[in-house]
């Protein structure tokens, strides 16, 4: 495998090495600074942790790390050099006179700096060409934004895109170099605004980032700042949108700012750039994919329990939750457990409810049917839980997004460490799936089956009393294929 | 139900009146556009589909819609006003004196304004009292954030608060009334930014969006500004990540704008509002929540093929996509369908993979093996494809999130319409599980049984007859329960 050399370690040298490694390259680091090993050891850790589940498949088997003392044995024979020692122009001059005199000629030597421009660094080195910014985001691993900055003097603007795809990330090409690049000039933007909201005591930092990440944040996460106003202006399209949005740069509060005059030229550029970045898409389609985003990401969210996702899980705790049916005195149906509408995130490419998506919902009614009998989230934490050692469903029929479906539950078996579940799902009066289950009692310590608390298991026996009145469920204790 | 009064429909009194209707209120509206009740029923639509999905509970039933041509008749008795007419000053006062005459003095009157302070709407008004500014976020009955903006005169803080809560909404109260209020202010630097970006020539409206959505944009969608912030200044804290990062700001690109002096009270003011904000947790704790939610955003907007989410999807193309072992000559094995790692958001609160992940890879070992007998996206765009009729999983033992896991296939029966499969799940060689599935062949137009192309049956057939000569799999044709 190619050897990528990482001069300078700390966050972003150790994302980029993560980031190498974990893609089959080999890696060797150079940093003076004696905690150096440690420092890119608990990146890479975050890194191994994190990166390679993003992929429906393995990565390549992980390069070699290795650290050298000598800056000229790091970068002999290096395919990829990434300079990212601290903001000092002159320090990364000397760095670049230093290497060039041991790395390869045909190398690229990447420069992750947020503060100079490429003919800075490229300057008074040996061969300037092999010199180019590859300013990553933190954490450098995960994120895939890669701005990459050149002049005239360099050759090498295919072989840099290249790599950087081939380790996952996206080149986004400067046509010219330019103060802080992209990217951080938004966030300056931002952090300016931010700073004044602050002196003048209008929000916190808490208040500001609820601003960000409960709005415009996860907005962007998505399609940015042009298309997600494409999809505001409407059918009218942009040139309509910015006739709206752009006399509110003349407002009082950009006083202090240079604005750019919203000439002919100027709108329409943006229109036509606008049209060919989204213009394969109606403005319906447009709003449909991005709330298909929002959802699917706010979903995640939830999942974590954060952000957006935290509001919604605090909202539904305030929903009032249906009564399990029957009511504790009258147990002889079975249990009313889900009661949900059908995600946009939930359905395949074959236009319905993903398969494993049933098996979620068929978790969730486990889960409500055990908080039903006690063994609730203060019950876990206390060590004790139940796990499916076995399930079989039966896939009787087809269901969308947005429709709502109910699952109600009956018990087969509540005994020892034992709860045998029956679960039946519909849309209305439509059965669309059974779920057959065993969960077995287990100590959460030893991940071994045991008893549950005398409470619990009353419970569940009482269900199991009532429910053994019950008709035997159609389709109950059968083997796959068998009718 | 309570009852709240929409005052101008469109996109953002769409968005209004679809939250207070999917939370179980009734919804009257006035508009004059006599496309109102096209444009609002198309919100509806958008938002039926993907609000509801976000939750695992049902939302209350939804209320009742009605259009009304007074605007006296729509708002008495309401208990929350929204108006969201044209951003001129007078229409919103004279809009607001006339409702005045009709409406409860108990009743909110929000405004969905983003030019106006509430002193403004207030000016001349009855009752200003009633008046707030509640700015809303597109869309609206997706994303949580709203401004609420009031003055000395205002008596009804918890009032509003409490109602946007029970909508889902997350009431953001801002200490003073500013112009533009917070987002606005954000989302107008970043603009003027980007207009220069264009005119100069620097980057397209693409380039723009991109180095928002691939870096700073899904990391704001989570922590926003300052957390993120604190997380990249490290355990050195804020004050440290202010003085690296503020000399910046006087760099020769801010010449035009007018930067606040950071003062030490300034700074202060900054590092005690991080501490309250984010100080329950260390930085290492908060780089590991952040790459958690970025792993579950990234993947959500992986699945559906977009954003940061499409270019894993290209990189993952790119990998070398492993063998089918044994090769086509050599069928006599089963075949190697998935080889994976489990990913952060895999595992549940059981600390480890989710029963549904068991069946979701499972799921995907048999769209690889779909894949290789020939039932690929393009035989399913045609028409034809695979359903799972039954299932049944055995858990057989847990892992864990970054550990690498691989199924091997077994075809038990490829006849006609009917695929039996047996994948066995490991990690090394630790058997995690068993799937056996039974899946139909079906047409996607009728939504019924069919039998497959030639080919793909040929394949099929193929596996079946040379995996006949295994041994049967232990555990096959098992119900649930039965050893």
């Amino acid at each position: 495998m190619p050897t990528a050399a990482i001069i300078g370690g700390g966050v972003i040298g150790g994302g980029w090495a993560a980031r190498f490694l974990l893609n089959g390259w080999d890696v060797r680091v150079f940093d003076p600074d004696p905690e150096a090993q440690r420092k890119i050891g608990e990146v890479l850790d975050n890194a191994r942790r994190s990166l390679p589940g993003l992929y429906e498949r393995a990565l390549p088997v992980e390069g070699a790390l290795s650290f050298h003392e000598k800056m000229s044995e790091a970068v002999a024979g290096a395919v990829w050099i990434q300079e990212s020692v601290p903001e000092r122009l002159e320090l990364k001059q000397k760095v670049y006179q230093t290497l060039q005199e041991h790395c390869d000629a045909g190398a690229v030597l990447g420069s992750s700096t947020s503060g100079f421009k490429p003919s800075e660094l490229q300057g008074c080195a040996t061969r300037p060409e092999q010199i180019v910014v590859c300013h990553p985001f933190n954490p450098v691993y995960l994120l895939p934004l890669v701005e990459v900055v050149m002049t005239g003097a360099n050759d090498n603007a295919d072989q840099v895109a290249d790599i950087l795809r081939g380790i996952g990330m996206h080149p986004l090409v400067l046509k010219k170099e330019i103060d802080a690049h992209i990217a951080d000039r938004f966030l300056e933007a931002v952090w300016r605004e931010a700073l004044w909201l602050i002196k003048d005591g209008i929000a916190t930092t808490q208040e500001i980032d609820d601003a960000i990440r409960y709005g415009f944040g996860i907005r962007w996460a998505q399609m940015g700042l042009f298309e997600t106003y494409r999809v505001a202006g409407g059918e009218a399209g942009m040139k309509h949108f910015i006739a709206q949005f752009g006399p509110a740069l003349e407002w009082p509060w950009t006083k202090l700012m240079d604005v750019p005059e919203l000439t002919d030229d100027l709108v329409n550029a943006i229109a036509d750039q606008s049209d060919a970045q989204s213009g394969a898409y109606s403005i319906r389609e447009l709003e449909r994919i991005r709330d298909k985003n929002l959802v699917a990401m706010m979903r995640a969210l939830k999942a974590q329990d954060w952000g957006a996702g935290a509001l919604i899980r605090a909202h539904e705790a305030n929903l009032q939750r249906f009564e399990p049916k029957p009511l504790p005195s009258e147990r002889t149906g079975p249990v009313e457990t889900v009661r949900r509408v059908v995600p946009l995130d939930w359905v395949d490419y074959n236009g319905h409810m993903n398969e494993a998506r049933y098996l979620q919902a068929f978790g969730d009614a486990t889960d409500r049917f055990m908080e039903i009998i006690g063994c609730d989230a203060t019950y876990i934490a206390l060590g004790g839980s139940y796990f499916t050692a076995e399930t079989h469903i039966r896939h009787i029929d087809e269901v969308h997004a947005g429709h709502e479906i109910t699952i109600v539950t009956q018990v087969l078996l509540g005994e020892g460490k034992k709860m045998h579940l029956w679960h039946e799902m519909y849309e209305d009066e439509r059965l669309l799936a059974t779920g057959e289950h065993m969960l077995i009692h287990v100590s959460l310590e030893t991940r071994r089956a045991s008893a549950p608390s005398e409470a619990v298991a009353e419970k569940l026996s009482g269900y199991a009393r009532s429910h053994v009145a019950l008709p035997r469920p159609h389709g109950a204790g059968r083997a796959v294929g068998v009718k």
